[in-house]
């Protein structure tokens, strides 16, 4: 029998990479997407490739976004800076500028036409609405309302086939992502999670997702390896 | 006072193009999108910008598209042939091939996005429930569920803005659309429908479209004006 089809997203970051082995080990056929979405750096977009190649992916792709145009984000606007922190607790209760707006709608709204086209009824998003940078779109209460107009959305629903909006992480630590992740054999070298990475990829170390990010590790009695000098 | 935002999703066609009077009638500053999506034929974006600047939007744009790279419709697939009927009478129950996958999903999403930059809340879709080829993604459950999904999705939502999604020819025929229409002076000269025009954008007289719209002018007493020899 052939295997259950589960399309991924894929960042190329620490949680998305964990929410690929997560995946891997349901024992769903990967295919994993990305996004160009004019990031400031494209470096995420190189991390997300090797990760699929090392997790076995039957198909990655990497899809053209035009969200850039609409301006609003430090992450995709260069009028505007990365807010920068000393340590996790400095990291204030507002949403930041790195927000980019309704960018977890767009991602899922092409991960659900593609696991339309695919045949595929489950989706994987490795959002986190615990240690994270306070986006309303990485609550439980926005995966299950998207997933509940995502089956009335599509010929498939209509057809009966109930679709299934995975996001594993959600309710977890940072600790607790790495551990499950190491667990099942990530290779974290290969991710990338700074907001603002020097040329050659190097974390900045002071970005609200560097933070958390040396936390989690930290948690686990670790050093992140991608800090190593 | 500043006139409150609305963007308006525009293709070109007929029910865009009315629903976009609708809003402008309602006294909306108008924001009006469009997407190039590998559509086989661009002439409907020629029509969606004639009527954006007969309608004095104050900013129309277009968005590229990566979702024909997905496959699976006769839309966008050259392999594909769309539906061809010599009366409405003969379009069948089942949801055609000219189906794209989750497209309005993945289109409202770029509304969302663009509205929250803009401070909009308020999104006008003319989409239609009745005289319509069966799409799922145009069906009052789906609308509505996309606007609780929204109003869970951005910063925006959180601050305690509620935005509304407006479909308001859900329930209309094509014969009542056309009437609104012609009430609020739209120049259906302007729109194109047709799923397969020639050319130089005459509409094929056939396919779904067509006939759907034909019947609306009809029932107006008229004939459909793009139809003039």
């Amino acid at each position: 029998m052939a295997r259950k089809k589960a399309v991924v997203l894929l960042s190329g970051g620490l949680d998305s990479a964990t929410c690929l082995a997560i995946a891997k080990d349901a024992g769903f056929e990967l295919y994993a997407i990305s996004f160009r979405y004019g990031q400031r750096h494209a470096i995420e977009l190189d991390c997300a490739k090797s990760i699929a190649i090392a997790s076995g992916v039957s198909k990655h792709v990497i899809v053209n976004l035009d969200l850039g145009g609409f301006g609003g984000s430090a992450l995709t606007d260069t009028a505007l800076q990365v807010p920068k922190h000393d340590s996790v607790s400095e990291i204030g209760g507002e949403i930041p500028l790195t927000y980019v707006p309704a960018r977890n709608t767009v991602f899922l709204s092409y991960a659900l036409a593609w696991a339309e086209v695919l045949g595929a009824l489950d989706i994987y998003v490795g959002v986190n609405a615990l240690d994270y940078s306070g986006y309303p779109d990485c609550r439980p209460e926005y995966i299950r309302a998207f997933e509940e107009m995502a089956n009335l959305a599509t010929k498939s629903a209509v057809e009966g086939n109930r679709l299934v909006l995975h996001a594993p992480l959600i309710l977890w630590t940072k600790g607790q992502i790495i551990r499950r992740g190491l667990e099942l054999g990530v290779d974290y070298s290969k991710t990338l999670s700074c907001y603002d990475p020097g040329p050659l990829g190097e974390p900045c170390r002071h970005c609200d997702s560097c933070l958390l990010r040396a936390k989690g590790f930290e948690e686990n009695g670790l050093l992140d390896p991608t800090w190593v000098d």
